[in-house]
């Protein structure tokens, strides 16, 4: 697809390296703030962004210094949105069904950047609260600036995370007495604890440097066959949530047709003239 | 509750702060080793616990200097316990059965400290040996004093741990090398490295720091909406044992009656207005 | 059985010490480079060592100071083994189902490694590339030399890793942020770096002192009840693919027989008058 | 245990042969319909039957012509009881809670007659209606009278069926597309269509015809190892919620503890000499 | 919503009764065979129904006299669409890739039928080959005139069935010898085979009095609370993929916030008045 | 294969018609009774029918009028076998690790029946207990003559059965409720009852008409695409262990490779030539 197919009103999406997109949530102003119409777009940006041949490899940040997101905008959340409390609806179940609807949408379409086909790395600084803990648990690789402030911020307004956070850590595999102590006392935690509990692979002096050592993944994933590292993202988010054996099984029928690929005599032949392969697109 | 309803014979019930009890295995002269008689009482307490209240947030101890626990009371469970080899029941059926009830009976006990809806907070210290791997690894968080002793014990007398440590630190999310490298040699670890593979989430100088952290974090728990601390506490726990889109499916069930309480728009208002909430009691 | 049961081929299986068996891969020149012969040879051996009542711990390593294993020797597989692009079946179909039998034929020679019941320790040195994590993913304590050079190799030559590692590092309990990271990007890895995300349990100065600790390890293991042993191990793996719930019921009915053993009373005898237990085979 | 250990208000337990028992729900002039302490009585029941070792075979039976069960008190239900509607509690997340606890408990004490680890034979008539069903979907084998009139009958009164029959029935292999049409219509069935579904294994004339097969089936359970009939329900059940592969892996570790067991010897030798087996209290 | 807003070009949607919609397959000329269009419409159709307050229940059936489906529109299929052979993508892998978009795309307008929140009757007739297999598995409840010939029919064409037919007919509790048999050798069944082994509820003289019976039961469904009966729905949905245990925890987190319904009162209201209830939108 | 290469001892293997193998346990002096070196033939036989490209169908059936099997060779099982009650080894635990590395391989057998790439039919006349049960459950497809005397009979010697019959029945899609009177009475049902229930899928005046209607089964199977056949088989027996949403995926990446056949083309071609198509070997 052409870059301007990616028109959003609070993304941009932009292409710094062939293969590698960019995806940056932009509204700075209101410190990346998320309100419904935000993750519309995300949803359907990374759905395109799954079937777009050009893309083999996507970076996840937000616009701005001071934030990635500080997460839910709750002021528009209270007035009308998720958590407005409309007495209209006096019928306990009628309004459980309406709440549920909504999670529902909700979720699915943070859900698109973890079910898009190509990995993305997300690149987190600043304030990090609440829904981008959401994002990011979608994400394959999470990088972070020194300065970040993460927090799982929802129970400090009366609530259990419902977008993703609680169902995704863990399984990250992050260790558990941690992960309930910073998602009970929505504390802050810093970068360096982040790296230590492994929440994310590095941490980079500022985001500027975070944003480079994104893009050089990035590189390094779209430079490799997109056969190999979109069947490596599918099958390890398959086997996360299968036993070994399933996840066994389901590589053994994945490859009996990814096998079937020219990308493994290009990969090995180049490898052996030490020189750079080229793949076509999938 | 009444604290006068937590009177049980080897164990100190109090409640150091409003809506935070302290559960105090008593039994320090035995190195608060177990007997029967006292995981019955650790079941009844958890399962009070649960319902009451006025309880928001448990932190569970040991008494005297020296253990957490020291474990099985081996003593007493080769008289008569769960270890006696009487020879009455020749037919090895008949033997397997009996022994089937008692480790169901003993298991049911201590996991009522994880059904306990109430975020628990488990304080290690000094000698922590089998069972006190069995009982936190029920338990939400874990912190512990530097001089504490862990050993996953069970293979030094000939079993493999039954009452919930093999069927849960695979669960833990800490590495499973380790896991393997403890539970198959027996051998003792440090708070240190205890910390450093994330079985606890802290270290503190003794047990009176690692117990003054452990209210510090009650007092916090105890401060939220109850409704989102307990929902972030089962949520978590049920998408321990299940997968990705089961858990996401989960707390949009749970969300569903969940955000209709006033708690949401009390926590936001007062983190608007910059002071303490106060809720009701769930 | 004698040791001369164990003559193969690419195998050198020695008994360093009572009741402990060591493998080590004999290809030193090609870097211990694996083709199919030496598969089929790594699944006969570990087939056999799981019934020798003469072991009870296993320690697998890698001749030479190179290498552990470089992995795949690509040459062969590509002449006429897995990866070999025979053009003489048309049929994506035929030849995926060609593919899957010979997937589930090496997978099965590997998984041997896993399903053998006595617990293996693997100790890593040098080169230790793509099939060096599949065969060490399924053993159950990791140790390593400080020179060990790590990496997930399959992305670089254009396919997703088939024989394990994608099913089986989910669930090693390592970050999923670093696990994605070493997948997608095939970079080398190092020992500093294995031990902090847990991968490897311990580093040592040189693969003769990771032996040493390895033959520690073993002699500890090969010195305690092979009924509380071989549980413990049985037991972790089990847990591992099934809920907390299904873990403790397992483990209730694996100890409803295997509690009826003397181990137990010669255990604790043993550890009440300060000796060495001695117990009968398994 | 001694019959009087077995008096509670609501139901009769009865001794009609050796090791078989017989449980009457008892207040036939409410059509047998509960209220709170009837389910508290039935859990207590079989709670002890499932331990008692002079039990093998329990028959599950309501007093009168007119019903077995008529379901839920509904009129009671309302007062005070589960669907009471209080408005004392405005907060719909604290309403929640409150139900989910009562659901709970209710739910606990009608599966204990599935954990009962003895077969349970259920033997309808007459009126059947909602808890009728949830009741004997835990029962291991289903007959009933010519004139049973069932229902599932939640709908009716607004609510979904919560105490087992919706997780139950699509779980006794019987056809959904039938299931789905009772439960959401209502409507009554009778002996003969719930014979051709397999709801009910056979279908006789009265209920006193029914009762005499249910304790010549008893009587037969009863004469055989309880080893090989308590180990064959409870790993039909464990199957029931598992794969295949589990269930074989389940049945292969409950017998290497059950097969110890002198009944086969005894039931071998009697089967040769064409006489009957005696087996030793379980 | 407005009738006028089920505006399909293959598909006749109207509103027999209050609350009742049904949905006519239309291109009766082929049989009503699907060509990629059709299915598009399909999955918007159920879409819209699932969340249209005016709707309760929902028959699905087809135009004509001749079939519900033939399936596929093999022609359509092979000519641009699923079965064709495009040799354009030499790279077995990349045709893999498209393949499976292809089928992930159509399952999900298929699944879009069982995803809908509102109960469905599929009322069969004629031939009902293929996808008239797919789509009614999806359907809660099955009735059929006596002249249908149904057909599991994809391996006649050189395939296993992808859209349905083969990961819910395990599932629909029919015998599974019976399902092997009409699914492996593809041969025709008819109305009373289905009856006997529970495809179908019930058998009707012809199409007009399937129809007949069809919208009875959608009356009755459309008569009770929506609460009660959309509940149901997805109970049984759901305890169909889970075990017993998961079901009953999952009904009792759904009647917390269900049970608060106005509907129970006012249903059993009209229950002691013996008058209908009338409920609110949902 | 070559015929002769299917000698075996307790075995006749032949082939009735092209790509038909057909399986006949032959020991009718002993009613076909099972003892170890029977299974260990039976397994060696369905490994290497279900890689054998000349075969695409098999029929499973008993030399002899009158049994296909009387199960298990009791008396030689009890010297020497899986049930005698050696002395030997006194400790409970030593026994269990016999015992379940007994019946681990006594399944492994047992289940290759089911493993078996290719669809089976089984062919039940006279008596069939016991193993007759474990073994038919592992086929596909069962039919059965008149005369059948089926009986689950393990109870009747004391020990629940451990080789397949109670993991697979819950599965088989057989009333629950009928599954349980015959597996814990032991009791003989009929063809009749086993054609009502599902069991098998029809019954037939006498062992040849049986074996005639098996054939033609066969025939079919064998005239079909093998693609289309095996990979039915595959996600029909993968969607009975998986939820519906796992099925779809499966059979989504399943057929990512396998629409990759020439079989789709020359099937449709054959049926719009109205001609029989013929197919390469698998």
């Amino acid at each position: 697809m052409a870059p301007s197919d990616y028109n959003f009103e609070h993304f941009n999406v932009t292409f710094p390296a062939q293969y590698v997109a960019q995806v940056e949530t932009n509204r700075p102003k209101k410190l990346n703030a998320f309100y419904e119409p935000m993750w519309m777009n995300l949803g359907a940006i990374f759905r395109k962004l799954s079937h777009d041949p050009d893309v083999r490899a996507i970076i996840l940040t937000g616009a701005g210094d001071r934030a990635f997101t500080s997460g839910l905008d709750v002021q528009a959340a209270s007035q009308g949105g998720a958590l407005s409390q409309s007495d209209e609806v006096a019928d306990g179940a009628r309004k459980a069904t309406q709440l549920r609807r909504h999670i529902q949408e909700f979720q699915d379409e943070i859900s698109a950047v973890e079910k898009c086909e190509k990995p993305v790395i997300a690149v987190l600084h600043g304030i990090s609260y609440g829904l981008a803990i959401d994002m990011t648990t979608c994400c394959d690789i999470r990088i972070c600036a020194r300065d970040t402030r993460f927090a799982v911020r929802e129970v400090e307004i009366g609530l259990a995370a419902d977008i993703g956070t609680l169902s995704r850590l863990p399984h990250a595999n992050v260790p558990m007495s941690w992960v309930k102590e910073v998602c009970l006392t929505a504390r802050e935690f810093t970068a360096e604890e982040a790296l230590r509990v492994g929440f994310v692979s590095s941490v980079h002096e500022s985001k500027a440097t975070a944003l480079e050592r994104a893009l050089e993944l990035g590189k390094t994933l779209a430079s490799k066959s997109p056969v190999a590292v979109q069947g490596t993202k599918e099958v390890l988010n398959f086997s996360r949530d299968h036993t070994v054996d399933d996840g066994l099984n389901y590589i053994k029928i994945w490859n009996a047709s990814m096998l079937q690929t020219k990308d493994v005599q290009d990969a090995m032949l180049a490898g052996i003239q030490k020189r750079k392969a080229t793949f076509s697109k999938l």
